[in-house]
């Protein structure tokens, strides 16, 4: 599966940033692939980029649409449509990672075959997977996992990745959601996987590998989520993660989209251990990740300072501080061993 | 969805029963609907019912051939295609459970047209499930859960439905599994939903009911198997039971398909409550299913003896000594909330 960049990243008119979080991800870590985006009125997320029409885009040399927005579930707008058939009309390729099969909808598979463009649904992947088997595989791999959904887990995989390669490690990100997909080329939406199948496809998507090679493998949902922690938890067991990074976002107070409370960063990092431990009786906790966006910078630092104390584990905000320290606490742990 | 009994039971030439386990358990609860087993040279397993061909079978008023037979990864093996187009050729519906869509196959896609028959994907949902949300429902629901797969998890909970419905009591099993979709004829197969809608899916099969209602609800594998622990941990999580029932098999030393050990009982107890408090804070285990097939009389009642005064609750196995102990302690534990 190639998607071809340049981009437009299509927002639609979602209600916030969270819900675009996958344009906006992929104009983060991709920036010059992203030309331009495409928002309906009353959208609330803005990417920081030039607002184009599908025309415009084109004009700059836009290949492929990419639908960077999503609803709870993964439903495509009806509403949406429309700017997905104009897209195909102008010649532009569209990628989604929607629960539902772009060529599914009639307008839109009529409009690819008019314009001759290709539609690329991230998240039905062609790859028949095996069922986990637990067997230990060589190479080295961290994971990130969270107190929920959406708190920075691709992100602080990201950074890992980009902090070991500054060092000369051999590093590769490993994507398991869709942004990570249109992010790195590579790897497959595990959310879509069939349930069976989950730990298998996380052995598929970080294979075995030289013994210091790292995958920075990202992590989905939280095992405290009522609606994904089957997710997370296959995963955790096909990641057979040597080290694991908790992310968590300190404002938030019910976990995202249910009304339930988030865990404590404890309650994380021992049933991560707990459960982990049966693909790797080795697994520990590197680091915590904190999101910190929403706090001063002074907020910040007393925070991650008191947290690096309780945990006995580095603390850091990828975005605004990086994780070197995070890595610097990998390289020790691993070195150790 | 509706399987045309009677059937058919397509064995296959499977190494062993527990390969056959989809097509025995049609046997063992819908015997009146099961006319003759169809095996091929070499088939270890044998569901005690009498040989026929797919013309025998038809003369007989067979509707429907169900493949009661499932490799690792529910692959269909090449050799037992013409037998599937046989059965098609001489009018006959084909019903199976395989991860793969019978019409995907030309040579079955061509028999079916010819004959006319119809093809039954039991793994192939076309509900649109929604994203879990773990809110409480009304309702009583009984899960069973296990140290493996293949315990006895959907024996247990019928035997429970049985039970329970003898006694009066308003109670309904609900199908997670493809047997259990084909002995009851409704549920999904839970372990072939997309990985985000795994405790969505279960919300939908176990729907909110009268307070005085119980829904007996089918467990898959095990929280400890690497291959299949997310989809319990989101059968856990959606089923928001307010019991369960640990079946366990006690001459197993490593989990089915893999080189992992075993759980204890009590490892699956203790998951079990932290994971399943997370939608029910009152989750509370009411008995333990053996199966005890492979002891013999004095030894399996010595063993559940032992269970039940080491965890504390009735330790029994369903097939041999039936459910009666373990439904008294649901109805007492109910009673007394």
């Amino acid at each position: 599966m190639v998607i071809e960049p340049p981009y437009l990243i299509f927002l639609g008119d979602v209600p916030d940033a969270l819900a675009a979080k996958t344009g906006l991800g992929i104009v983060d870590w991709r920036p010059e692939w992203c030309i331009g985006q495409l928002r309906l009125e009353g959208c609330k997320a803005d990417a920081g980029i030039p607002d184009l029409s599908v025309e415009e885009a084109k004009a700059k040399g836009v290949q492929t649409m990419v639908v960077g927005s999503v609803n709870a579930g993964g439903v495509l707008p009806e509403h949406w449509i429309a700017s997905i058939v104009s897209a195909l009309e102008a010649g532009l390729n569209v990628a989604t990672g929607l629960h539902v099969r772009l060529a599914s909808i009639p307008e839109i598979a009529e409009a690819a075959a008019r314009g001759g463009a290709g539609l690329h649904d991230v998240r039905f992947s062609d790859v028949k997977f095996a069922t986990g088997k637990g067997t230990k595989r060589s190479g080295r791999r961290v994971l990130t996992v969270g107190t929920d959904c959406s708190v920075g887990k691709k992100y602080t995989a990201l950074a890992l990745e980009k902090e070991m390669r500054a060092r000369g490690m051999d590093a590769d990100f490993r994507a398991t959601g869709q942004t990570g997909v249109f992010i790195s080329g590579r790897g497959a939406a595990i959310d879509a996987v069939a349930a069976d199948f989950i730990s298998g496809a996380v052995e598929w998507i970080s294979p075995e590998a030289d013994p210091d090679h790292w995958d920075l493998i990202e992590g989905q949902g939280s095992l405290f989520h009522p609606s994904f922690a089957g997710v997370s938890l296959g995963l955790l067991h096909g990641a057979q993660a040597d080290f694991f990074v908790v992310c968590h976002e300190p404002t938030r107070t019910t976990m995202r989209g249910v009304s339930h409370a988030l865990p404590t960063i404890q309650q994380v990092i021992d049933q991560t251990i707990t459960c982990g431990q049966l693909t790797n009786p080795a697994i520990a906790c590197a680091g915590i990740a904190v999101n910190t966006q929403k706090l001063n910078e002074g907020e910040a630092k007393t925070l991650l300072e008191a947290l690096a104390r309780d945990y006995g584990v580095p603390a850091s905000d990828p975005i605004r501080f990086g994780v070197s320290p995070i890595v610097d606490r990998i390289v020790a742990m691993a070195g150790t061993e």
